[in-house]
C-alpha cells in the first residue's frame, strides 16, 4: 500500500548522502498520507546505499507498524508529534549536518542574518532548551518532539513559516509540505548556519540580526499570496 | 534571435554549480548585446540541470521581455541597472556563495589582502549600507541595483576595476566583459572572501589591508596597456 | 595463510581514502586474529590504490614479520601495544585526519558536546599528555603506545566505551571491534572534532560538555544490553 | 628536447587540480635539468586541461627561452632564483592553495605544532617580510625570488629541510627533488596551514610550537641517513 508515498520517502532518503547532510545512516526522511493517517519512514540503521522501497516502514501516527518487515528510524516518535501538532506539514527530516550541529552543541539559534534564510524561514531558527533528566530518561524521543513543539509555541513561532529546528546539543529536525520540500529546508538550514557561523565569526560573535523590514521583503517575496519569485504554476 | 548570446548566458549558468557557487537555484547570469540593447537571462527558479537554451528570457533595457516563455530572474532590475550605468560590462551574476555571503551578512567589505584580489581588484570588495525601508518596501531589485551605482561613485570605484560588490545582509554581485568573465570574477571573488575570512580569524580581526603599491603591481600586471600576464592575443 | 583477514584489513585501508581521512600514505589499518595471535597490518608508505592484499604484513604480537615482503607501517608497535593490554579490540587505525589532528596540536580533548560523539564514544576523546624526550627517544612509537594506555588508565577510561585517542602534536588512533568498525570510529571522531571545534569557536572557546544524562541515554541506546538502535542481529 | 623532463612537469602540473590546490591557472610547475642547465615550465595563462606536452616551456638559468612558442610563467624569474642559489631542488611550485594563502595575507609563519609538519619540514615554514616599493616596482619576479633566499639565508634555513615558503600578502611556493615532489610538499604544506589555523584558533591564537626534540625525531625518522619510514630503496 501506499507505494508512492514510499517512492517519495526513499527518494528523500537519498537526497540526504547527495547533499552532503549525513555520514554512515545518521538521518532519516518520514512523510504522511494525511487522509489515511499513515506515515512512511525510513528503516533504523539501515545503509542508505542499500535501502530498497520495501525497506520503508509504514506506521500510524501512534507509532504502530502496519507494514514493513524492519523496525523505524528510532526516531520515529519525534517525527509523529510533528505531524500530530503541526497539521499542514507533510514530511519530515533529521540529520546530523556538520554546521547545523554545531550550532546545536553550541546551544545557539541560527539567526536570520541576510535573504538567504530569509528566503525560506521567517526569522530565526530556533534551539531548544535542554531537555530535563526526565524527559531525558522517560520516552526519550516523543519528549523531544514536545520540546520542540514547546518551543514554537512558547517563541509564538509558526511552523509552517520556520520549517526547523534545533534540538540542544543533538541536532536539526527539518519539515516541509512533503518529503522533498523537508530535505529542500534541511539543505537551506546547512547553508545559513555555515554562513552565520563565518559572519558571527568575523564580528567576534556580536552581530544582530538583520533587518526586520528585509526579513519581511524575502520571506513574502516566495511565501503567501503575494509571492512573485519562480514561475506561476 | 540573439542565439548565440543565449548560449553564452546558459553556458556560463551552468559553470555556477560547476565552480560550487550555487545550491539549488540559488543564482543568475545575464548578458547583453550592446548593439541591440537587448539583455539575456536566466528564468526565475529554474533548476540548472534542466536548463535549455529556449529557457533564456530576452529582455530590452527596460525590463520588458523581448522573447521567451518563462519569467526572467527576479534579480532582473538590478541587473539591467548596471547595465544601463555601466557601459563596459558585459555580463552579471548573482549568487549565494558561501563566502562572499557571509562578508555580506557581517556587513563587512573583503579586503584586499594578497595579490589574489589584486590579480582581478583594484582593492577591497565593497559591502553596501543598508537600505531603508522605503527601498526595500518600494522597487526593491532595482533599488538594490541603485545603492549599488551609489556605493560605487560615493566610494570613487570603478566597475571596470573592481567587478563585484557585497550586497549588504544578502550576497555578492559580479560582473565583467561577458557572462563567463563575470562568472570568473564571482569564483575570484568566493576564493578571496576565504582566504580574507581566515587571514582576518588568524589576526582576531584586525588585519591591515595589503600594500597600496603590491596591489598596483598586480592589478597592472593583468589588466590595462603595460600588462604582462598570460599569452599575447 | 590468515588471507580472510587480509581481505578485510586491506578493504578497511582503502575506506580511509573513501572517508577524506588520509593524504597520501598517511594512514594504516590493522586488524588481530586473537585466536592465532596474528595481526595483519598496512605495509609503510605504499600508496593506496597499488595496495595488494599481499602487500598486507602478518606479524605476530611481539611484531615478529611472520609473513609478507615488506616493512609493516612504521606504527606498528603502537598498534600491539593497543591489541596487548585491551583484550577486546579487534582492529586499530591510525590517520592523520585534519580536524581531529587539529585538535591533537592543539593539545585538546575532543569534547563530547552532542548525541553524534554520544552514540560512539562515552564522553571525551582524551588527548595524551606530552611525551618525554626519553621516551620520543627511545623506542618511540612503542612509548607512544605505553603513553595511550597510561591515558586511559589515569583517566578512568574504558577503551570498549571510548574507542578513539588523540596524540599529543600528533594525530588520532582509533579502534574497534574489527578493521572495519575502527575506521567507522574514526570517521566519527573527525565529524565531531569538526563540529566541536566551530560550536566550541562560536562560543568563544568557553564551552561545557553536554549533559551526563543525555550522554548515557544516547551511548546506551546503541552499546549494551539494553541498546535499541538499528535492527536486531 | 628533454621530452622527459617535460612530460614530467606537464603531469605534475595536473596534479595541482587534483589535489586541490588551484583555481583557474593560478599555480605552475617548473624542474630542471642540473647537467643541462635547462628549466621546463609551465605556460602562462594556459588553462590546465587545454596543456600539452608542447606547450611546456624551456629556459636557460637566465630566463631565455630555447624551446617553445608559448611565454613561460610569469614567475619563471622567482622559479629561476631558487635553481641558481639552491643546488640541491629539481623541482618547483607556486600555488594560491587557500589555508597556505590565507597565512601569507597574515603575514605569519605557518608553525609546526605537529608531526604532520614534522615529517617534511624540519621546523616552521617562513613567511617573507613584505618587499619595498622598489623591489615590487622592479624586477619584481625576480626580487620575490630573492626575498625568498634572503629569508632563508637570515633565518639559517636550509632549504633542503624546509622545502616551502609564503610570500608575504602573495601565497605559497614549494620545492623538491623534481616535479613531482615540489607538488607533495605543496600538499603537505596546504594541509599543514589548514590544521595550524584551527588549532590556533582553539587556542584564541595563542599557540606554542611543538617540542623541539619531536620534531627531530620525526623529521630524522623520514630524513637523512637513519631514516626507517617507507620501504627501502
Amino acid at each position: 500500500m501506499l507505494e508512492q508515498l514510499k517512492k517519495e520517502v526513499l527518494k528523500a532518503n537519498l537526497l540526504l548522502p547527495k547533499h552532503g547532510l549525513v555520514t554512515f545512516t545518521w538521518g532519516n526522511v518520514s512523510a504522511i498520507d494525511r487522509e489515511k493517517g499513515i506515515i512512511a519512514i525510513k528503516p533504523s540503521g539501515v545503509e542508505y546505499d542499500e535501502m530498497k522501497e520495501e525497506d520503508i516502514v509504514l506506521v500510524d501516527l501512534e507509532g504502530n507498524v502496519v507494514e514493513g518487515n524492519l523496525k523505524p528510524s528510532s526516531d520515529l516518535m519525534t517525527h509523529l508529534e510533528f505531524y500530530r501538532n503541526w497539521p499542514n506539514i507533510g514530511g519530515v527530516v533529521h540529520t546530523h549536518s556538520r554546521w547545523a550541529t554545531s550550532f546545536a552543541q553550541a546551544g545557539k539559534d541560527i539567526m536570520a542574518l541576510g535573504t538567504t534564510q530569509a528566503d525560506y524561514f521567517y526569522g530565526a531558527i530556533p534551539c531548544t532548551r535542554l531537555m530535563t533528566p526526565e524527559e531525558i530518561q522517560g520516552e526519550y524521543e516523543l519528549e523531544t518532539g514536545k520540546v520542540i513543539v514547546e518551543t514554537f509555541k512558547e517563541r509564538g513561532l509558526n511552523p509552517d513559516e520556520v520549517p526547523g529546528v534545533l534540538v540542544h546539543s543533538h541536532g536539526p529536525f527539518a519539515w516541509g509540505t512533503d518529503a522533498e520540500n523537508a530535505v529542500h529546508n534541511a539543505v537551506v538550514m546547512e547553508e545559513c548556519a555555515m554562513m552565520d557561523a563565518i559572519a558571527s565569526l568575523l564580528c567576534n560573535n556580536q552581530i544582530e540580526p538583520m533587518q526586520q523590514v528585509l526579513l519581511d521583503k524575502h520571506f513574502k517575496r516566495k511565501h503567501g499570496p503575494n509571492a512573485y519569485y519562480g514561475q506561476s504554476k
